[in-house]
């Protein structure tokens, strides 16, 4: 293919983000945007608004490849379409693992996760939790950023955790005590080469992730016990392009939280941290294209989310005073600015793990409304 | 302002490259583009076709700040604009200075040039050279990437060189025998803030930026002085934005070439070698905000275009080939494949020149076609 035609599934800021690395390539992107995606709609080369369900198969056709920017899609339909020759990566046998109950299912003879249970909503009314019981229950499908997922503290019923239960499939699994969260990016082409970025220590707030520090500081038995898992789940699901495995440290256990077939969260420090970002990997990956360095740029690296400030003002009006924290890269998506709403992150990188958060931090908190903005070139 | 709106007049890959920077920052941008360009339309959230002569002051007015990827607009025009209120950036008094003479005859009595006249076409065609002479004939205004500039070996008529002289204005010039040519960026701010990127050296074939390689192999004092002139420029011309600064040596003396008054080819390696990109800068600039540092990312950073392959064949096609070597930072501008137009560059980072020098040229001549494309994986 001479310029080829890459298609993305949802107009968020992974698709934001997603074209900006396409477009450096020379590669041609369309959008299926959802009727509420705004970041990415103007950036892409074409762009239509529509559900996958109605609208995928037509669009898959307009493209040489079709990517995802969120893993809320029918496997089947997405089979049906490969089945007809249709090029979807990851395809339908990867996208089946975002449903929680069959991640669960499927890897925990594979891998180490936590105890757990699939239950449906009926099952989940009848269940009562015992006194001393803590829980967390989480819906199959459907779920992000938190939502979806509810921890119960027993005595009392699990059904009273969510309004409409009916026949959705629902994971309850043990509420650890955990030490640290760790998140873990393979990059992977449908030969099953692939590449592995640094662990990254993950810290969230509300099921949110908040920020994302590199390195992370684990011992090694940890770290390698950390890239295995990856590694055997990346080629247990069949991915292609990024998969972001999160991870649960307990002691010196570790277990797989959950996973996600698309760049991630926990990627967003790889653009200017590491030779080669998370989303030109992904579009090397899914277009089948030999994969980058995933090697870091510098010794330490931070990553701050930019969530809607409660006042409901909008962080672009903080840029300036934002962009006066030496060193902060700042990203912002272009979305309308809500309370608690993903809006933006700023990267730091730097020689120590202190530094580079501190400085993250303060740009996000002048862009997040929680911070007092300095003085231009004046030291906080 | 909340989400300021940048304006762009030219749509090619300069333009190109600051969207990229502007998006990442939440920046929105309207384009003007002519007829022709294609690198940056679909990226810009809005854009307009049409010659800035007729269209810049409406589309001025839907712009908080105007700024320009070429310095091919009146700018008589541009004055009268500022008058009338609008902001564009870089102003008239720095525009002005894209006519190669007035650039000559005010700059040189602040830096040091080369040896010159200023002569209308009709002087021209007058002039004989005499035997052994040996100049260097510029259109004042228009050319680029080596157009409108011409070497006379004498004797002969320097009218000979261009058809179609009239009353435009040339710059004749000493002939020199350079021994390296130098460029420097300068981002500055309309207060005159202003941060300098290191000195790169580059390489010039037929009027043409090939290579770019940083640092500068030059003594101490050629690069202090290439520094001070600089800096010197900058201020002189007032520039606001991305000021490039392109400067012969000549033994261990240092001229002034010629300036541009806008991001430069000299200084795409910034995208990935440095902290802050020239892009991000003159966005940041611009917008009067503060400035990202420009210090490098690695020891040794190199850049080289690829220009279209002489069969008029489309580097895309040689894409994947280009990424398989290790490093190589692939840019492509989306522009339609023409023998020696400057489709996209290659950057490559690491420790030494030659390092980085070689993984770029490697890439780039496949991507230019001039090199057998190696099988994946193997050590050419």
């Amino acid at each position: 293919m001479s310029a080829p035609v890459l298609g993305i599934v949802g107009g968020g800021q992974l698709a934001r983000m997603t074209i900006h690395a396409a477009s450096r390539l020379g590669v041609r992107t369309r959008l299926l945007a959802g009727p509420d995606d705004h970041a990415a709609v103007t950036l892409a080369d074409h762009a239509v608004r529509g559900e996958p369900a109605d609208h995928l198969e037509r669009f898959a056709a307009d493209c040489d490849v079709v990517t995802f920017d969120h893993e809320h899609v029918c496997p089947d339909q997405v089979e049906a379409l490969e089945a007809a020759g249709a090029v979807l990566r990851p395809g339908a046998t990867t996208l089946r693992f975002a449903d929680k109950a069959h991640q669960r299912q499927s890897l925990r003879t594979l891998v180490p996760v936590p105890d757990h249970l699939v239950l449906d909503g009926d099952e989940l009314v009848r269940r009562r939790l015992h006194a001393g019981d803590s829980v967390v229950v989480k819906a199959a499908r459907g779920g992000y950023d938190g939502k979806g997922v509810w921890v119960a503290e027993g005595p009392g019923p699990l059904a009273a955790l969510h309004p409409s239960l009916g026949r959705q499939r629902f994971v309850v699994e043990e509420h650890l005590d955990i030490d640290l969260e760790l998140s873990v990016l393979v990059a992977r082409r449908p030969d099953g080469q692939r590449v592995v970025y640094p662990l990254v220590q993950t810290r969230q707030v509300d099921g949110t992730c908040r920020e994302v520090v590199a390195p992370a500081e684990v011992s090694p038995s940890v770290a390698v016990d950390a890239i295995d898992i990856a590694i055997t789940v990346a080629d247990a699901v069949d991915a292609v392009g990024i998969l972001a495995v999160e991870l649960f440290v307990v002691g010196d256990r570790v277990l797989l939280n959950e996973i996600a077939p698309r760049p991630h969260n926990s990627g967003h420090h790889t653009i200017e941290g590491s030779i080669t970002s998370q989303f030109e990997n992904h579009v090397r990956a899914v277009l089948d294209w030999p994969l980058g360095d995933p090697g870091p740029r510098a010794p330490a690296v931070a990553m701050v989310n930019v969530l809607g400030p409660a006042d409901g003002s909008d962080p672009r009006r903080r840029l300036q005073e934002a962009l006066a924290v030496d060193g902060a890269h700042v990203h912002l998506y272009g979305k309308d600015a809500r309370p608690r709403r993903k809006l933006g992150h700023v990267t730091a990188l730097g020689d120590s793990r202190a530094e580079v958060l501190d400085r993250a931090r303060r740009a996000a908190a002048v862009l997040g409304g929680t911070a007092a903005p300095q003085p231009e070139g004046a030291c906080p």
